[in-house]
């Protein structure tokens, strides 16, 4: 069900033909209201794709009536006949859904530098339409995978202080930010709560900071990235910020932690968490340094507690620590202790799919986690041969 | 001949049985003077190993009669007991030598986290000392090799303003910074030129600078990196600081190629070189960020010329750039123009090992380039069965 679970939504997941698997490709959201709020968060990469730009302005007035998705392509620097494409797109849309052009976004995934093949997009767009529905969401979520191994979908259901109950839906496509030319992470998300724009742009920009944003497969950044979220108010429920903040947070973490899951090639799934930080941010910014290392990544790969990578990576950043006061576990297994040899390696077993490293600065009270893969062959197989 | 074709120097490498290859493992350079000039460039890693520790402390003064090194063992995250190993070689090889153990340098490279076992290291010093030559230099070089396939050695030839010539001798390990827990690069460079403390220390920080720290196989940061720099004045050779400067970049760039060229798993030697930059930090960030996007890397493995991963790369500095005015070319075929679709992508062959990839950022007069590798199955595999 995901983005179509909250009342006011019509979603579609159809096969426009661009993709030679002649798998789906295009995918509709729609927001039938009675609001129509919406926030987005965008890619902070300077080169930035077409339908970027395009979105950035649909979402500035904190509104959106439909978003139209594609794979198969990623229209990123494809200058300004790119641009022409995506604006056309949206014109098309809303002139079949008699909605205005400016509140239609639209998201591309796929390979960079290539033009999106319009004669393919315009009758996909009628056919879109033509099967939109209320349960449709799962067929949505299934037209924008591209790398992706299964669809990830994710929901929450809250109340309200009067009891009045709302849902959040959410879709999600990425192979984490692993993903080559086709890098991009979208994700769309539903709620038929009322929430004002304002808020709504509030609670996405801190959900996204605490989930996504802490997803790091390969600290590569895509040209194309980004999350959309739509409130239609069609429950009649007015949750508080707090509760509906909390949902929106587990559904982000559910789809992050899915992204993470089916990473290209990934054979672990590894969490770092750095504790006794002087600030969230030190906490942060040294966990995404050891899960940028390629180092500790072929380590775990090679299922190789090597905790002398790990110090390796904390000692390039600036957060505040004593390198003597430094203590890593891997999997409950204390392996380093104030920044020498703790307990035999040979005690950690790293068998399983899922790895806990935790970092304690000994520098104060804060901590934060990243999730990461391991760099594995079939990383290098799936990334090195994709576009040849 | 390396670090003994200046005039002044004996070396020596032997193996003292740290290695279960039963390769040889410890070196020593020695300075026989008449000047004892040092300058010393270490890792700027905040978990530094027991030797960096050390040899900063003795580089302070500019003065380092020798210099022992060994593989087999980083002597890193080793505490205090590490620290004390370090001490009590150097204070054996003094003795051995008849000088202030506050004037011997030492080095490790290996492992993180285990104890080096000085029941070997210190036999090693007294046989060291013993083979010392002026011959010897090969064989020095040879004995700090860890995953290195070969051994890495450069010099130079200059003159002074009278006519008078001087030498300059360099000796390098390492595989890129790729190498994992034995990921140190250690170069120990001589010269029989008179130079003050003074002017090496600056020559060198200059050299480092455009060679060591621009060669970036893996974005990995050793524990014990170090650059050691001796001069014995032994040729009676006044040069000019330009022209002991230039011959120092020649060394230090000869040596950073050899260790590019011999990365751990490598296929492919890339040369990344940003122009048109407003100045020579962005064209080197630009740069810096491509070395380091996994994506590219894996993309040049697989021989495919995708210059959408070089522009997200590009995309995520904060270079001065406009999108829409970058020009990319692989090989010299211009695949990007004005951030869009250049000429044809199959007229790119990446059949060669070499690779040039020139970002061209239209923003200014400035340039940089970093070398780095591309990322492999034989990386991935080397990383991954290191320590275990």
């Amino acid at each position: 069900m995901s983005v179509t679970l909250p009342l006011g939504f019509r979603a579609a997941g159809i096969t426009a033909g661009l993709k030679a698997s002649g798998k789906p490709d295009m995918a509709l959201v729609i927001n039938d209201g009675p609001t129509k709020h919406a926030a987005g968060v965008f890619t902070s990469n300077r080169v930035a794709a077409a339908p970027v730009h395009w979105s950035r302005q649909v979402l500035a007035d904190g509104r959106v009536d439909a978003v139209v998705l594609n794979s198969g392509g990623a229209n990123a620097c494809t200058g300004p006949q790119g641009f022409q494409n995506t604006h056309a797109t949206a014109e098309r849309l809303a002139a079949l859904l008699g909605v205005s052009a400016g509140d239609v976004a639209v998201c591309s995934t796929g390979l960079i530098g290539e033009q999106l093949p319009m004669d393919k997009i315009l009758p996909g767009l009628e056919l879109l339409v033509d099967n939109a529905g209320p349960d449709a969401g799962s067929a949505a979520a299934d037209a924008i995978m591209t790398t992706d191994t299964v669809s990830k979908e994710a929901s929450y259901i809250g109340f309200d202080p009067l009891g009045t109950g709302f849902t959040i839906g959410g879709m999600a496509k990425g192979a984490g930010m692993l993903a080559p030319g086709l890098a991009t992470m979208l994700v769309v998300i539903t709620t038929d709560a009322i929430v004002s724009p304002e808020l709504l742009d509030a609670e996405l920009r801190e959900a996204v900071r605490l989930s996504f944003n802490r997803a790091d497969s390969d600290g590569c950044m895509s040209t194309n990235d980004t999350v959309l979220l739509l409130a239609s108010g069609a429950s009649g429920s007015y949750p508080t910020g707090e509760e509906f903040g909390k949902g929106l947070q587990e559904v982000c973490k559910n789809l992050a932690r899915q992204l993470i899951g089916d990473a290209e090639g990934a054979a672990h799934d590894i969490a770092i968490r750095t504790f006794n930080a002087a600030s969230e941010l030190d906490a942060e910014t040294v966990s995404r340094a050891v899960a940028r290392s390629n180092l500790f990544k072929t380590a775990i790969f090679g299922k190789d507690p090597n905790w002398g990578r790990v110090l390796s990576a904390v000692g390039t950043t600036d957060a505040v620590f004593d390198p003597d006061r430094l203590n890593v576990a891997i999997n409950g297994v204390q392996i380093c202790r104030n920044g020498g040899i703790g307990e035999d390696r040979s005690l950690v077993s790293l068998e399983d799919r899922e790895v806990l490293v935790e970092i304690d600065l000994n520098a104060g009270e804060d901590e934060a986690t990243i999730w990461t893969n391991d760099l594995t062959h079939d990383y290098v197989h799936e990334n090195s041969a994709y576009s040849s």
